[in-house]
């Protein structure tokens, strides 16, 4: 019943590009099924289709259409109102399943997704299989390596990140000098990155005098198929223009979208990019 | 040596203020040492003196000009840039032990002037020994009480403060609808509840509408001494104008700062405050 293509489900940002692209060059067919209002014009260069939140039975006849078997999530969605969605009689009928799983959180929400989609004979796999270029590898991605201080922040970094992640909180922190800085929530890395101008400037790092260190890392609870963090391009300008001296990420445990441009961006900035072992 | 007054070394907020009424209504003498640039003029109306940071020497001396015995720390003290400070030759001497402790987190560098006081023959007590009428109780403070929804985001709200507090990261955060919208660093509670507006408004309450917690609880691994959680007039106004359904804090781990005004304010903004067991 189901084909030998990967049906990216893409929402926004780069990281669906990314494994779309990394999947083509690793010679196997792509299709895009590109959600409306969140997904960017990077999929007319596939094979693709386009759906609204709701179009349940229009999505899977998309993918049953483009010969998909294998089936990924990529990028962001931001959470609808659920009254502006139009759902499809096959929406109706799943609705109540995965709004009480939103409800539960990021996490219980993805894994609903994933059952909906394995249901229907599709299989589910996580960008570490579609495109395994893309996963963080151990030691520094650029020039610049952290320093014993560094460190000791990356340490109690990736402490506080675990802990979160255990309570399906957040998936990054950023710590300087013993002390936590800031804790991701709802709001989103470029959101608390951008808060830790607001503190005191002896509590920080400055772009004159880089300290501290952003860490990321995966949610210990979460399936690994659907919601690894992502560094990129971005990533690295926001630690950059908050004043900190790198970011740590999980070796095997996080994405990097545009590794070499990522690296040459780093070592522009002045920044460390390191992969550390869980 | 020592004598029969306590001592409220006083920082900025309403706290100290509270627990040197609290304490001289209770028929204590009290004495207050008041830290320039962080305290304020209501300590004119106790027996007091005004210091530095880096006076250590004459802090000592004041205190035991006052009768001191006991000694309490209360209220928010910024973080200096450690160069504006001048340091007398005692301060000199102590500041290596104190600097270290102030890197390893809030929690080590209160522990250090605990240690600092005792070692000069103080006995360091804490706000519910000195001041056990701020301490919050079990239950509704006010005539609102929290719903069946409220209560399991309690529930989450206490896993992820505590485990938060295990890490010395902070003492807050806020829950809606089993989804942590905000977590407590370095920012403080205030800067914390103030960004849940940013977030999109099917996430969160509305003033109208009113959803989620806003949790507080002490960090396991601090010495209630110094540090307990505190609500007052500001924290329920704050909560209300994010939309926040109400706000909990562990009974017998938290203090409440004008008991009267707070349940007053907080029906009057249709806002619940309950202490929870531990």
């Amino acid at each position: 019943m189901t084909g030998s293509a990967i049906g990216i489900i893409a929402g926004g940002g780069d990281l669906p590009r990314a494994i779309a692209e990394s999947a083509r060059d690793a010679g196997r067919p792509v299709f895009v099924l590109a959600l409306r209002g969140s997904s960017d014009n990077w999929v007319s260069n596939f094979p693709h289709e386009w759906i609204s939140l709701g179009e349940t039975s229009k999505a899977f006849r998309a993918l049953r259409a483009g010969e998909v078997g294998d089936v990924l999530l990529a990028g962001r969605v931001e959470r609808p109102k659920f009254s502006d969605i139009k759902l499809d009689a096959k929406s109706v009928m799943l609705a109540p399943r995965v709004m009480a799983a939103a409800l539960r959180g990021d996490d219980a929400l993805l894994r609903s997704l994933v059952e909906l989609f394995e249901r229907e004979g599709f299989h589910v796999i996580g960008a570490a299989e579609a495109a395994p270029n893309l996963i963080a590898q151990g030691g520094a991605l650029g020039r610049l390596h952290p320093t014993a201080d560094d460190q000791r922040d990356i340490g109690l970094a990736f402490k506080v990140v675990r802990a979160l992640g255990e309570l399906d909180v957040g998936q990054a922190c950023v710590v300087c000098a013993g002390l936590t800085l800031a804790v991701e929530a709802a709001e989103g890395t470029d959101a608390m990155i951008a808060r830790i101008l607001a503190l005191p400037e002896h509590l920080r790092g400055t772009t004159t005098r880089r300290r501290g260190v952003l860490a990321k890392a995966p949610k210990p609870v979460q399936d690994r198929k659907t919601d690894l963090p992502v560094v990129g391009l971005q990533t690295i300008r926001n630690a950059a223009a908050v004043g900190l001296a790198g970011i740590a990420v999980e070796a095997g445990g996080a994405l990097i979208v545009d590794m070499r441009a990522v690296a040459e961006e780093a070592d522009k900035l002045g920044l460390f990019v390191v992969g550390v072992a869980a």
